[in-house]
Protein backbone atom coordinates (compact mmCIF):
# COMPACT_ATOMS: atom_id res chain seq x y z
CA UNK A 1 0.00 0.00 0.00
CA UNK A 2 2.73 2.30 0.91
CA UNK A 3 5.58 1.73 -2.14
CA UNK A 4 6.43 4.80 -3.85
CA UNK A 5 6.61 4.33 -7.70
CA UNK A 6 9.30 6.84 -9.33
CA UNK A 7 7.43 6.34 -12.70
CA UNK A 8 4.35 8.58 -11.71
CA UNK A 9 3.41 11.42 -13.38
CA UNK A 10 4.58 13.99 -10.77
CA UNK A 11 8.12 12.20 -10.45
CA UNK A 12 8.39 13.14 -13.94
CA UNK A 13 7.75 16.55 -13.75
CA UNK A 14 9.82 17.07 -11.20
CA UNK A 15 12.72 15.14 -12.52
CA UNK A 16 11.54 17.40 -15.63
CA UNK A 17 10.62 14.43 -18.19
CA UNK A 18 6.87 16.26 -18.71
CA UNK A 19 5.67 19.22 -18.92
CA UNK A 20 4.10 21.43 -16.35
CA UNK A 21 2.73 24.84 -15.78
CA UNK A 22 4.86 25.74 -13.03
CA UNK A 23 3.69 28.44 -10.66
CA UNK A 24 6.12 28.05 -7.85
CA UNK A 25 9.25 26.19 -7.00
CA UNK A 26 12.01 25.93 -4.66
CA UNK A 27 14.67 23.82 -2.95
CA UNK A 28 11.73 21.56 -1.00
CA UNK A 29 8.43 21.94 -3.40
CA UNK A 30 7.02 22.42 -6.89
CA UNK A 31 3.78 23.96 -7.47
CA UNK A 32 1.76 24.08 -10.62
CA UNK A 33 -1.83 23.78 -12.48
CA UNK A 34 -3.94 20.77 -12.69
CA UNK A 35 -4.43 19.89 -16.37
CA UNK A 36 -8.12 19.04 -15.07
CA UNK A 37 -9.07 21.62 -13.06
CA UNK A 38 -11.84 21.61 -11.02
CA UNK A 39 -11.68 25.43 -10.35
CA UNK A 40 -10.21 28.34 -12.44
CA UNK A 41 -6.68 28.52 -10.86
CA UNK A 42 -6.76 24.93 -9.22
CA UNK A 43 -2.93 24.34 -8.40
CA UNK A 44 -0.99 21.21 -6.91
CA UNK A 45 1.87 21.44 -4.49
CA UNK A 46 4.41 18.46 -4.12
CA UNK A 47 7.06 17.71 -2.10
CA UNK A 48 10.42 17.35 -4.02
CA UNK A 49 11.25 14.32 -1.95
CA UNK A 50 10.01 10.99 -2.20
CA UNK A 51 6.77 10.15 -0.46
CA UNK A 52 3.65 8.33 -1.63
CA UNK A 53 0.61 10.10 0.60
CA UNK A 54 0.20 11.00 4.03
CA UNK A 55 0.69 7.73 5.34
CA UNK A 56 4.61 7.53 4.55
CA UNK A 57 5.76 11.01 4.43
CA UNK A 58 8.42 11.90 7.26
CA UNK A 59 6.29 14.27 9.46
CA UNK A 60 9.42 17.72 9.05
CA UNK A 61 8.71 16.69 4.88
CA UNK A 62 4.70 17.25 5.60
CA UNK A 63 5.45 20.29 7.75
CA UNK A 64 8.28 21.91 4.94
CA UNK A 65 5.28 20.75 2.47
CA UNK A 66 2.33 22.29 3.98
CA UNK A 67 4.34 25.61 4.59
CA UNK A 68 4.46 25.88 1.01
CA UNK A 69 0.43 25.06 0.15
CA UNK A 70 0.00 28.00 2.62
CA UNK A 71 2.32 30.55 0.56
CA UNK A 72 0.93 29.10 -2.55
CA UNK A 73 -2.52 29.04 -1.11
CA UNK A 74 -2.46 33.22 -0.28
CA UNK A 75 -1.25 33.69 -3.84
CA UNK A 76 -4.19 31.66 -5.32
CA UNK A 77 -7.10 33.50 -3.65
CA UNK A 78 -4.97 36.96 -4.30
CA UNK A 79 -4.60 36.05 -7.94
CA UNK A 80 -7.72 34.71 -8.99
CA UNK A 81 -9.61 36.92 -6.20
CA UNK A 82 -10.91 34.50 -4.65
CA UNK A 83 -13.48 34.21 -1.97
CA UNK A 84 -12.38 31.38 -0.75
CA UNK A 85 -9.98 28.28 -0.81
CA UNK A 86 -10.24 24.28 -0.69
CA UNK A 87 -7.88 22.46 0.29
CA UNK A 88 -8.01 19.36 -0.30
CA UNK A 89 -5.41 16.05 -0.26
CA UNK A 90 -6.13 12.49 -1.02
CA UNK A 91 -4.21 8.88 0.08
CA UNK A 92 -4.54 5.88 -1.72
CA UNK A 93 -7.01 5.27 -5.14
CA UNK A 94 -10.00 4.59 -2.66
CA UNK A 95 -9.18 7.55 -1.01
CA UNK A 96 -9.45 9.93 -4.27
CA UNK A 97 -5.69 9.36 -4.70
CA UNK A 98 -4.69 9.03 -8.70
CA UNK A 99 -0.96 10.06 -8.86
CA UNK A 100 1.20 8.24 -6.32
CA UNK A 101 3.76 11.17 -5.44
CA UNK A 102 1.64 13.31 -2.43
CA UNK A 103 0.01 16.36 -3.38
CA UNK A 104 -2.00 19.17 -2.15
CA UNK A 105 -5.03 20.53 -4.12
CA UNK A 106 -5.78 24.36 -4.16
CA UNK A 107 -9.50 25.37 -5.47
CA UNK A 108 -10.07 28.82 -5.62
CA UNK A 109 -13.84 29.20 -5.09
CA UNK A 110 -16.16 32.64 -5.57
CA UNK A 111 -19.74 32.93 -4.60
CA UNK A 112 -22.26 30.89 -6.44
CA UNK A 113 -19.43 29.37 -8.61
CA UNK A 114 -19.80 25.97 -8.66
CA UNK A 115 -17.01 23.34 -8.92
CA UNK A 116 -15.99 21.68 -12.69
CA UNK A 117 -16.88 18.25 -13.01
CA UNK A 118 -13.90 16.05 -12.46
CA UNK A 119 -12.08 14.36 -14.97
CA UNK A 120 -12.40 16.93 -17.57
CA UNK A 121 -8.83 18.03 -19.69
CA UNK A 122 -9.17 21.90 -18.99
CA UNK A 123 -8.38 24.83 -21.64
CA UNK A 124 -4.98 25.17 -22.17
CA UNK A 125 -5.00 28.98 -22.49
CA UNK A 126 -7.29 29.28 -19.54
CA UNK A 127 -4.99 27.46 -17.48
CA UNK A 128 -2.02 29.69 -18.44
CA UNK A 129 -3.96 32.81 -17.69
CA UNK A 130 -4.67 31.61 -14.22
CA UNK A 131 -1.12 30.72 -13.83
CA UNK A 132 -0.15 34.05 -14.55
CA UNK A 133 -1.93 35.54 -12.29
CA UNK A 134 -0.84 33.73 -9.33
CA UNK A 135 2.53 33.93 -10.62
CA UNK A 136 1.97 37.64 -10.50
CA UNK A 137 0.50 37.00 -6.47
CA UNK A 138 3.64 35.23 -5.69
CA UNK A 139 6.20 37.68 -7.37
CA UNK B 1 -12.00 38.29 6.18
CA UNK B 2 -9.43 37.40 8.91
CA UNK B 3 -10.75 38.51 12.01
CA UNK B 4 -10.94 35.31 14.81
CA UNK B 5 -14.09 34.86 16.83
CA UNK B 6 -13.68 33.49 19.85
CA UNK B 7 -17.58 32.99 19.96
CA UNK B 8 -16.70 30.07 17.32
CA UNK B 9 -17.83 26.47 18.50
CA UNK B 10 -14.73 24.93 18.33
CA UNK B 11 -13.04 27.86 20.84
CA UNK B 12 -16.05 26.54 22.74
CA UNK B 13 -14.79 23.22 23.02
CA UNK B 14 -11.26 23.69 23.34
CA UNK B 15 -12.04 25.93 26.35
CA UNK B 16 -14.53 22.79 27.48
CA UNK B 17 -17.77 25.21 27.30
CA UNK B 18 -19.13 22.96 24.74
CA UNK B 19 -19.32 19.01 24.47
CA UNK B 20 -16.91 17.33 21.77
CA UNK B 21 -16.33 13.32 21.20
CA UNK B 22 -12.84 13.61 21.41
CA UNK B 23 -10.44 11.62 20.45
CA UNK B 24 -6.97 12.97 20.51
CA UNK B 25 -5.69 15.64 22.54
CA UNK B 26 -2.37 16.81 23.08
CA UNK B 27 -0.43 20.53 23.97
CA UNK B 28 -0.89 21.22 20.59
CA UNK B 29 -4.12 20.04 19.07
CA UNK B 30 -7.41 18.31 20.10
CA UNK B 31 -8.87 16.07 17.19
CA UNK B 32 -13.33 15.12 17.75
CA UNK B 33 -15.83 13.71 15.70
CA UNK B 34 -17.36 15.70 13.27
CA UNK B 35 -21.17 15.43 14.55
CA UNK B 36 -22.20 15.59 10.93
CA UNK B 37 -20.11 12.96 9.43
CA UNK B 38 -19.51 12.35 5.63
CA UNK B 39 -18.59 9.42 6.56
CA UNK B 40 -18.32 7.00 9.75
CA UNK B 41 -15.32 7.71 11.26
CA UNK B 42 -15.29 11.36 10.12
CA UNK B 43 -12.93 13.15 12.37
CA UNK B 44 -11.37 16.95 13.05
CA UNK B 45 -8.45 18.41 14.23
CA UNK B 46 -8.00 21.58 15.52
CA UNK B 47 -5.09 23.46 16.81
CA UNK B 48 -5.43 24.84 20.11
CA UNK B 49 -3.77 28.64 19.41
CA UNK B 50 -6.57 30.90 17.94
CA UNK B 51 -6.27 31.41 13.72
CA UNK B 52 -9.32 31.15 11.38
CA UNK B 53 -8.12 29.72 8.71
CA UNK B 54 -5.35 28.99 6.54
CA UNK B 55 -4.65 32.59 5.61
CA UNK B 56 -4.14 34.08 9.12
CA UNK B 57 -2.69 30.99 11.18
CA UNK B 58 1.54 31.44 11.50
CA UNK B 59 3.48 28.82 9.47
CA UNK B 60 4.83 27.37 12.23
CA UNK B 61 1.62 26.76 14.05
CA UNK B 62 0.23 25.44 10.75
CA UNK B 63 3.42 22.78 10.71
CA UNK B 64 2.83 21.80 13.84
CA UNK B 65 -1.03 21.06 13.14
CA UNK B 66 -0.76 18.81 10.21
CA UNK B 67 2.01 16.55 12.15
CA UNK B 68 -1.10 15.84 14.63
CA UNK B 69 -3.56 15.63 11.22
CA UNK B 70 -1.63 12.93 9.61
CA UNK B 71 -1.04 10.91 13.53
CA UNK B 72 -4.54 11.37 13.46
CA UNK B 73 -5.31 10.32 10.27
CA UNK B 74 -2.99 7.01 10.40
CA UNK B 75 -5.55 6.24 13.53
CA UNK B 76 -8.27 6.66 11.33
CA UNK B 77 -7.05 4.42 8.86
CA UNK B 78 -6.02 1.89 11.13
CA UNK B 79 -8.93 2.36 13.48
CA UNK B 80 -11.73 2.24 11.06
CA UNK B 81 -10.09 -0.14 8.37
CA UNK B 82 -10.50 2.72 5.91
CA UNK B 83 -9.51 1.95 2.20
CA UNK B 84 -8.33 5.20 1.87
CA UNK B 85 -8.26 8.59 3.60
CA UNK B 86 -9.20 12.48 2.48
CA UNK B 87 -7.94 15.52 3.68
CA UNK B 88 -10.00 18.60 3.85
CA UNK B 89 -9.42 21.97 4.74
CA UNK B 90 -12.01 24.85 3.93
CA UNK B 91 -11.33 28.90 4.33
CA UNK B 92 -13.93 30.73 4.66
CA UNK B 93 -17.39 30.31 3.61
CA UNK B 94 -17.32 30.34 0.17
CA UNK B 95 -14.56 27.83 0.39
CA UNK B 96 -16.93 25.63 2.18
CA UNK B 97 -15.92 26.65 6.09
CA UNK B 98 -18.54 26.92 8.52
CA UNK B 99 -16.40 27.34 11.72
CA UNK B 100 -14.18 30.01 11.78
CA UNK B 101 -11.17 28.20 13.86
CA UNK B 102 -8.95 26.18 11.69
CA UNK B 103 -9.51 22.60 11.42
CA UNK B 104 -8.40 19.92 8.71
CA UNK B 105 -11.55 17.36 7.92
CA UNK B 106 -10.21 13.65 7.90
CA UNK B 107 -12.79 11.11 6.44
CA UNK B 108 -11.81 7.71 5.70
CA UNK B 109 -12.96 6.31 2.63
CA UNK B 110 -13.61 2.57 1.67
CA UNK B 111 -14.27 1.04 -1.81
CA UNK B 112 -17.37 1.33 -3.15
CA UNK B 113 -18.69 2.97 -0.19
CA UNK B 114 -19.97 6.86 -1.16
CA UNK B 115 -20.06 10.01 1.23
CA UNK B 116 -23.27 10.70 2.90
CA UNK B 117 -25.02 13.89 2.27
CA UNK B 118 -23.35 17.10 3.72
CA UNK B 119 -25.03 18.53 6.99
CA UNK B 120 -26.83 15.70 8.26
CA UNK B 121 -26.63 14.75 12.16
CA UNK B 122 -24.84 11.90 12.60
CA UNK B 123 -25.93 8.94 15.17
CA UNK B 124 -24.72 9.70 18.59
CA UNK B 125 -24.15 6.17 19.13
CA UNK B 126 -22.49 4.81 15.46
CA UNK B 127 -20.34 8.04 16.57
CA UNK B 128 -19.25 6.92 19.53
CA UNK B 129 -18.24 3.73 18.68
CA UNK B 130 -16.29 5.15 15.46
CA UNK B 131 -14.29 7.43 18.60
CA UNK B 132 -14.17 4.52 20.14
CA UNK B 133 -12.09 2.32 17.47
CA UNK B 134 -10.17 5.37 16.28
CA UNK B 135 -9.11 5.94 20.39
CA UNK B 136 -7.96 2.07 20.14
CA UNK B 137 -5.47 2.34 17.17
CA UNK B 138 -4.15 5.79 19.06
CA UNK B 139 -3.68 3.76 22.21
Amino acid sequence: MSVYDPANIFAKILRGEMPATKVFEDDAALAFMDIMPRADGHTLVVPKIAARNIFDIAPADLSTLIQRVQHVAKAVRSGMAADGVVVQQFNEGPGGQMVFHIHFHILPRWTGVALKPPGVMGDKAAIEAAAAKIRAALA
